[in-house]
């Protein structure tokens, strides 16, 4: 039997706060400190592994943090949510993102069919479709060849995939599956659409519609952009697009694309990579052989998600600790830093991962709740970081809480070697370096030089980033972001923040405003 | 005569503590609000404005933010930096970036020469060489011109010089000044500098390198990166690198270069956007003219930097805003929101420009402080972040300061209508909408709907961005960071904190690590 309660009704949260604090620039010194990097770790999916040696934990902390996964059901919540219960209950739907790369548990049967099914069925009708796109079989009107691939869409229709995308571009041209370009419009900015659409040949591209409603207002307006580019170069706009959206929108069924595949309201955008939000355009842009090496990887991250024993459970215990650092520690953001260039827009996506579920001041009842939720998340690639920001988080007034990502070989391949090591080395030198002067600082009599040190991260170190190791980095934080939304009894899979917005904008543009917002309007010259 | 005091120090900021904290959904509704959003503007250079009607600030707030800005003869110390007194005390060095653009008081000579002619003096060799780059006059070893600027750089020499150019690539090719193409080698990740040479023709490529001492670590080692690769092409690298450094650094007089410009010590990374270091991939992007442009409307909003009052000084009201809103108000966060896909990486180039400056424990004297000072930056461009982070920022648990951006124009002007507005003005409805949204929130019976409101909030607002508008924004924002520093009593000029990373990862590389350092090392395969 589940029950939703509220973290500061926990036993084991008051438990929690009563632990010793952690000393983390003394337990990460000498013997002891080697010791905790070859043991506080777990193994993740696709060889990789989260390392959690230098967060501020220890043994007693670990142990309060297990009761808490124990008293909040964090396993039996990720059950229920997997065999199809009712866990989105703002919007009273299931959450079945899993099910777009595996089957957890029992059968889920929703809107009459079955879900893994339905989901596999989407895979293969894109896979299908973009072999076929490959092969020449589908065209444009002049029986040429498509070259480039161009995704409409907003938000979760595009931070994700163009993230994945982006991180798996030179692995693909490298491994020699790379097949199409791959663009994306998604700001009503028209700058955004013309800009794009004057890099690209129209003529040769093939034009993706991600709308899961059908009705979000900046891709339906950046759509009657694209087919204005395609009209005036004579070309027929049906012919050039395919439509991502549920069987229930509007798109669904329209004349006006080669093809539609779906998703369903049990997918949030947020949460959609994996399905065919991200399956169409990286299925077109690497093939979709590659796009099932992505899935295999989250479905393997997401078997490890069921672990009860928060060690050997990686997602469930970077929950935990990330839930310390916020509501005992205190520290109200989260920086993301992937040592690697191909994450480029990795924390933009988990930016929306992470915020948009878990920024909530109520409960999954509605009900106001007396504790911080979501930390702010940013973050940008290493060493780039380094020689930017970096300065606040070693040596700034707030302590900001570290998410490294690692690995050891690169892409490309391409290197160079400089006084006696590689870009490489140097590149993976960097991060070992900073998470030590991080946690252990360094004393200066010159109060300016001092480093507290102090300051806590983790790191997921890989071999290569691979489409497996990408799909198993991305269902990490998926499910970590799924299990804080338990701890803090919220809805992690609705978005009711973002509508007063929408209903203000549209009171704009039909002029139907006063006060304050009359004059803003006046101003912006609407 | 100045004195530095820490912030807590002063009767003003005691004062300031005391004063009644403004309810902003309410006099931000009605008649009052509109007022307050025609009162609460100052104008800025090109076209520019700054309002703060949505701050929470009023009548008395700002009567005791002027004192606070008395109190620390903030206008006083801006005349003595930009005068040339030593105002970063960490390293001894006068602080000259604004000399890079005008000259605001007197002639200020150092390394015995009189220091505004010597910037102008780079910035007209500057213009000369990328007027003969232009013109085929420079070219290729076969005598072919160069179609391409490659910068390696890394932190102020990427950052900034990137964020311009990606902010006026559509301007310049809408108003015929695009002369070349782009592009960017920064990260020590060896897939960084390989997908950039995968992607041009180096061929007909010219690579600016810029280090101000001559020995940044990755900025070297991409070097050596892109020389392999001209030399594997069989091309003459000298014949297709330039130097932007000191004068005093190795690069300065080697003959490895087609010419060298120089920027000094006097002039941060982080601060050197209008300076050689953007002034060289500026130049030779779209010419020299338009990044003249680029620099007048530094000037210009430099200028009203100088006012003593802080209601016509819009950098330094909004320093002192948002001091308040760190130290009185406690938010430990702001988010930077340009309504402009142009402005796609403003924010990235803001965050290092803020944390860098301002993330500081010691006061200018090197003694620990006892409040806290820079907080942590992030943003993305509306409007893509109202489908991704906005949820938190409306409805989370912790209040986020914003700093929007708007323009009323595009820069392409390539627009479409549909539901009877442009996508120009839906964008500019939506960040109108938003201001208010944040402000006033709207009740709702249903809790998960309900907006609290109270949530502060600016705008920059201007016709277009212009290089002269891009300008006011930038020195707007240097401007500002530069007071919260007098404010908060830190030196905004060094760096310490990125010391350490570097001594540990040299560390590493050579094998000379013990303990966690080690087994971190071992683990990444170094």
């Amino acid at each position: 039997m589940i029950t939703w309660n509220n973290l500061d009704k926990l036993t084991s949260y008051q438990e929690l706060a009563k632990t010793n604090k952690v000393k983390l620039a003394e337990v990460m010194s000498g013997e002891n400190g080697a010791k905790r990097v070859k043991n506080y770790s777990i193994p993740m999916a696709a060889g990789l592994a989260y390392n959690y040696a230098a967060k501020q934990v220890d043994e007693e902390v670990l142990a309060a943090l297990g009761k808490l996964a124990e008293e909040a059901q964090l396993t039996e919540k990720f059950e229920a949510l997997y065999n199809g219960e009712v866990i989105n209950t703002g919007e009273k739907r299931l959450v079945l993102h899993h099910m777009t790369r595996g089957q957890l548990g029992d059968a889920v049967e929703a809107d009459g069919v079955d879900k893994r099914a339905f989901y596999v069925e989407q895979q293969e009708k894109i896979a299908d479709f973009a072999n076929k796109v490959h092969a020449g079989e589908i065209t444009n009107a002049a029986g040429e060849k498509f070259t480039t691939v161009v995704q409409i869409g907003i938000g979760g229709s595009d931070l994700g995939p163009r993230a994945m995308y982006l991180a798996l571009e030179n692995w693909a041209k490298k491994n020699n599956t790379f097949k199409m370009e791959a663009k994306f419009i998604s700001n009503v900015d028209p700058d955004d659409a013309a800009a794009v659409l004057n890099s690209i040949d129209v003529a040769h591209s093939i034009f993706v519609l991600v709308s899961k409603s059908g009705t979000t207002l900046e891709t339906l307006t950046n759509e009657s952009f694209v087919k204005d580019a395609l009209k005036n170069a004579g070309l027929d706009a049906s012919k050039h697009m395919i439509a991502v959206t549920s069987e229930t929108s509007p798109l669904a069924k329209s004349d006006d694309y080669l093809a539609a595949f779906f998703m369903d309201d049990y997918i949030g955008g947020r949460f959609s990579s994996t399905s065919a939000v991200g399956g169409a355009v990286l299925s077109l842009a690497f093939g979709p052989e590659v796009f099932a090496q992505f899935l295999e990887g989250a479905a393997e991250e997401d078997k490890l998600a069921m672990n009860k024993d928060i060690r050997q459970n990686p997602e469930m215990l970077d929950a935990l600790i990330g839930v310390y650092e916020r509501n005992v520690l205190g520290y109200p953001s989260t920086a993301v830093l992937p040592y690697s260039q191909a994450l480029s827009r990795f924390p933009a996506h988990l930016q929306q991962l992470d915020m948009e579920s878990n920024g909530k001041s109520v409960n999954r009842f509605g009900e106001p709740i007396d504790y911080v939720t979501g930390p702010v998340i940013f973050g940008e690639p290493g060493t780039n970081g380094q020689h930017s920001f970096y300065q606040l988080l070693h040596q700034g007034t707030d302590i900001v809480p570290l998410q490294f990502v690692g690995f050891k070989n690169s892409q490309i391949g391409t290197d160079v070697v400089i006084q006696d090591s590689t870009s490489q080395q140097k590149l993976c030198a960097n991060v070992a370096a900073q998470i030590v002067a991080f946690a252990c600082g360094k004393e200066d009599e010159n109060r300016n030089k001092n480093f507290e040190g102090g300051r806590p991260s983790s790191i997921i170190v890989g071999d290569q980033l691979t489409p497996q190791a990408l799909g198993a980095l991305l269902a990490h934080f998926e499910n970590k972001i799924m299990f804080q939304g338990f701890v803090w009894n919220v809805n992690s899979f609705d978005q009711e923040g973002v509508q007063l917005g929408k209903v203000l904008a549209k009171r704009v543009l039909a002029h139907e405003t006063d006060g304050a917002l009359k004059v803003f309007s006046d101003l912006l010259n609407i």
